[in-house]
């Protein structure tokens, strides 16, 4: 597994986010490029690959891809809304439908049919609708704008765009404002919202994650990363536009396409801010991340209630560092660091070498060094005490936390006119945390207290025993001791009591006494200073200085290439093809025979009944994963592969070790996607899980 | 804590220690200096404090001065044989000694008088008898050789030279053959060996170890980091040069000296090396260890036992952790980088400018980067399976592997010529190694089984699934099962059994059933290939390159400095010192009116009953905790502090958070060691512990 972006990166800071930015140089090579539907490189394709996509292929690809909000892509294939995949994608649905005794997450789950399909628990699923230019609106908004003012010029200009954008109906309408090529573009992109996403078909996690942590971004593989989930509209199934399913999969060197959401990348990012990555953003993630591994690791072996409990977030953690992992050695070559670096030298001696250029970019370098250097100072509070808006702060892992932060924050932020709110509590957000906040998922108090006893012993180590946050937060108590009163005192496991808060607005929170709550309440003071300071100091200078450098390369080297990854819809081209690991091949396909071959008994190689009783019926030379060079990152896990005529051919859940640097730079040699074939899919539904309906609709294209 | 030695960097490949190096640049600055007591920097202390040490005081510093083998510093502070150490020096006999259902870990412990003091297992303590040039016999030995032929030269002449010192008397004689200046200088260590000694009083952990991790590596202090031993002879207190004990302490900007075994330094490491170590083996060690924590910190959390089971580990991986932190950010600072890169460019350049000296020292850097190019490919493998000779391999954290490990090399060993063996299992060595055997310091079975699985699920992460290792080790079943089945099913545990193997030499490891034998006897022809490499190709490249840059050096700027440390005596001097952080001042002293004032009542804040008994008893200005600008680093732990009479004034236990830095450089504007000052420890022992029996030894001198 691997590929969904947001949730496996919740503890990182934003910046990669907030700067993701064009592709490096100007000209993209080999497969390399995640471009936008507006903007295929037609050129390439047809000189590479002598394909010409058609309006119509255009569109469909468009209107049949999909993107699960909580950080994963999917697709539709069939015209009554099924949605295909990743089983990782689908870990919380799974988790939290388990009726008591029960375990669908571990074991699987099929439908009795589509009247009984149960709705996974704060699910949305957005469709893309359209997308506007309104890089001319926002610039207007932020012209001549500074620090503090420049945030609140952008939050009230965004806001506003978004409010005309959903009219009125956000439960209906999503709008998102994104940022491309680094600040060169700003684009609206409205989606289509599904809020009401049911269950259809899930394999068991043996099969789904076979080889687990291991195996986890190599290659061969043998997965069944997959999961079938249905988009409802007014209470049935939505009518889609779908992605016919191919039953026999791709050939080796068919040129295949995925279509999905990657969620960032940094490959234009300014080399000192790649240098702040790899010197202290990456090291102290990667060290808080190992620790929290071991913490769940542990916790996991006390029993089968705790293995259960922490599995979702333990494979999340581990999956995480792994790509951390490659990424510090991406960023410790000091080659590739020499190539952008000279880059970027060329393009500072072509601004200097002119007096008009020099006036209208000025030195966006010497500005972002003072706004890094601003961080290196403010990195570590901040990251412990406010964190990034989609995780928790470091210093408080907590879900009870987590809701009682939402409470606090979002009485002020409601109390607020709309555009001068923080961008997660603008009206037309409102609908999906008030989902969260309904959501029945439960709250694991065991696992809760361990997490939090935990983060505020970090809190305490990285900030010193004296510090006044220190102080308010613990008072005379040890983190453990804290921790089980906060837990045990806090009724916000209840969702009615959560929406009581909720529609009580600043009042009832006011009124509050519950333990959690009181903590938010008491340190929120704290926390809002740090987000300003990192919003107005760091985040906007890091985005205006980015915007100027974009500019000035659009105007040196033109805007031909696509821009870095923002969780939007992409297009990305490619072949089957495996590649040279140490002087070895290393073939294209994996088969069920190599399965058989590798399962050991034990797990994570271990194999379910199903598939044991199912050998002697299925061919074991039925293709199983597959291998191409598409160009794909975090948020493309569950993106379909498609192949020339529009049709599903596979399913993207991972890459190879190789592909670890794509953050930072794509290599063609050896960077490869992995995918399951839809053959494999078809051959398992129909012999291992005997859900023909399934398998039925697939060929079809309809129930 | 913090500052012994290998015990804490149990897990760091050993590449640092053995390129330990002269000093960076010719003349050291301010009160920078490990140095050897027969290399006193005599003009710099006349120069700046006016002080000229007689004969006398050398010799009686260097007798009155210890070492523990376990990696930590000592002092006599009486005529009757008692050692003054820290009490984080003797974690594992406070535990190990513990009855049932006692924990003198926890809760201190005072003899009942001298003839009740209880003996550490396993602990040696050594005094330095004397220092032998030995430069000319080794470089006569070694000349001409390369690789396998150097390292087999090597270890005969070094078994050899080690041979002769003990003069048929091991038991009494330890001899260490030490390479100094980067290889300009060898020499030969002999020490009296006191393999009995005994446990005479530590105070409780919550007064030794006030303020925990969160306080490791900070100031103000307030530890009473302290425990008094006791060497026999005979059975009987071993008669002694001592310091004599001042009931005053120092003051403040008081010339001051520590006499101590500072453990390793990389002063003068090449640049590639630090940036292997930047790049490579820190961010991989600090991985490994954040999540041995975690994994620790829950064990712990699940119960009492478990708690004091795992608390040693804990304290040494988090103090680890610290400390490569701070490595990390040290390395991570270009132009500390760039200092040394220069003065490295200024000695290739005075090489290169003169054929003859071109001819002299050819070109070492380049061979070392071919050598360090050898150690990126192997170090994962080599950490994993083999490892550093002082703690076990990453792939196999378990004390029972550890003596099986002992058991089955050294039965092959012990058949080799002693010239041919490998260091620890030469003749000279062999009473530690029997002693480590004998030892009956209990076998945590299930933490040993945790441990195992942790490090086994490791193992199968970094070398893959497929490894053939990994196949050899795992067989089918999961690491939690294969630990379950070592653990359980060896019985290594019982130190009889041990010995029974020991003694019973090859033939007995060839019969065994046991399955940790068993195991370590299947891998050890992969681990000795692996050690083979690692010694040939690597470490005695990097041995001989060093050498050549060290000699090169001497060369254009003489040898008036220090070498890197070498966990051998060396003496250090600075003053009593505060220093400024961030524009505030941070007084040398702290007080008992801050330890009260500080003590929260929780842990780590919390003071135990005769502490809480005895405050209105006790003198609130009574000095507890001091700064100094002595240059220190790991493996100081237990150094006396000395004023310029050669009287006991303090005793180190940690530095300051800008003390990390100092493996690399030594800055003294920030720089601080930390003690405890001799006055608290009276105080504390008359008044808290009312132990007056220890208390007035210390005054009189003497029993």
């Amino acid at each position: 597994m691997r590929y969904r972006t947001f949730r496996l990166h919740i503890l990182r800071s934003t910046t990669a986010l907030v700067l993701a930015t064009s592709t490096f140089g100007a000209a993209a090579r080999a497969d390399e490029g995640m471009w936008t539907m507006d903007n295929l490189p037609t050129r390439q394709l047809k000189q590479r690959y002598g394909f010409t996509p058609s309006a119509e292929w255009i569109s469909r690809v468009t209107q049949a891809s999909a993107r699960l909000t909580l950080g994963c892509s999917a697709s539709f294939v069939s015209a009554d809304g099924l949605v295909m995949t990743n089983h990782h994608c689908a870990n919380e649905c799974l988790a939290e439908l388990s009726p008591k005794g029960e375990n669908w997450f571990q074991n699987g789950f099929s439908s009795k049919g589509q009247a009984s399909e149960p709705q996974c628990p704060a699910m949305e699923l957005d469709r893309l609708d359209r997308i506007t230019d309104v890089t001319a609106t926002m610039g207007k908004a932020l012209a001549g704008q500074q620090g503090a003012a420049y945030s609140q010029a952008q939050k009230a200009a965004e806001a506003g765009i978004q409010k005309d954008c959903v009219a009125g109906d956000p439960t209906h309408w999503r709008c998102d404002v994104v940022t491309l090529y680094h600040g060169g573009r700003t684009a609206l992109y409205r989606y289509k919202r599904y809020q009401d996403v049911r269950l259809v078909f899930a394999p068991d996690q043996n099969a789904a994650f076979f080889g687990g942590d291991p195996d986890n971004f190599n290659f061969p593989r043998y997965d069944l990363d997959l999961t079938f989930l249905r988009a409802y509209e007014n209470g049935h199934p939505a009518k889609v536009t779908y992605f016919p399913f191919d039953a026999e999969g791709p050939k080796d060197g068919q040129l295949v396409f995925t279509s999905g959401n990657p969620g960032s990348t940094s490959r234009e990012e300014p080399v000192a801010q790649l240098q702040l990555t790899r010197d202290l953003e990456l090291p102290s993630t990667y060290g808080y991340l190992s620790t929290l591994d071991g913490v769940l690791w542990q916790y996991g072996r006390q029993g089968a209630q705790q293995t259960q409990d922490a599995q979702d977030m333990l494979f999340g953690v581990e999956n995480s560092l792994k790509v951390y992992a490659g990424w510090l050695q991406t960023l410790a070559d000091p080659a590739m660091m020499a190539t952008k670096q000279k880059y970027e030298t060329g393009l500072r001696a072509w601004i200097d070498a002119d007096p008009a250029r020099k006036a209208t970019y000025g030195d966006p370098w010497t500005k972002l060094g003072s706004a890094l250097d601003k961080e290196r100072a403010l990195n570590v509070r901040y990251t412990m005490i406010e964190g990034g808006p989609r995780g928790n702060p470091r210093g408080f892992q907590s879900d009870l936390f987590h809701y009682a932060k939402i409470l606090v924050r979002g009485a002020a932020e409601r109390a607020k006119p709309d555009a001068q709110r923080l961008s997660a509590f603008h009206d037309a957000n409102l609908p999906a945390v008030e989902d969260a906040l309904k959501s029945p998922a439960p709250v694991h108090a065991d696992l809760d207290r361990t997490l939090l006893a935990f983060s505020l012993t970090r809190l305490r180590q990285a900030l010193g025993a004296d510090d006044a946050t220190v102080h308010q937060v613990l008072g005379q108590d040890s983190p453990d001791i804290r921790a089980n009163t906060l837990v045990d005192g806090s009724k916000l496991a209840d969702p009615a009591v959560r929406m009581a808060l909720w529609t009580g607005g600043q009042a009832a929170i006011d009124a509050s006494t519950d333990p959690m709550i009181v903590l938010v309440r008491t340190i929120e003071p704290t926390a809002r200073a740090l987000r300003d300071q990192w919003d107005n100091d760091i985040v906007s200078v890091q985005r205006q200085t980015s915007e100027t450098i974009s500019k000035a390369r659009f105007a040196r080297d033109g805007a031909g290439s696509y821009p870095d990854a923002t969780f939007t819809q992409r297009l990305s081209f490619g072949v089957v093809k495996g590649w040279n690991e140490n002087g070895k091949q290393v073939p294209a396909f994996t088969t069920f025979a190599g399965l058989y071959d590798r399962a050991t008994g034990s797990d994570p190689f271990r194999l379910t009944q199903p598939w044991i009783d199912a050998k002697p019926h299925l061919d074991m030379k039925t293709k199983f994963d597959f291998a191409s060079t598409n160009d794909i990152i975090g948020g493309n896990s569950g993106s379909p592969v498609i192949d020339a005529r529009g049709h599903a051919v596979g399913l993207i859940f991972d890459g190879n070790i190789h592909s670890l640097g794509g953050d930072f730079v794509y290599d063609g040699s050896q960077n490869r996607a992995v995918a399951v074939d839809t053959s494999a899919i078809l051959a398992a539904l129909r012999t291992v899980y005997k859900n023909q309906a399934v398998a039925d609709e697939l060929v079809k294209g309809h129930l």
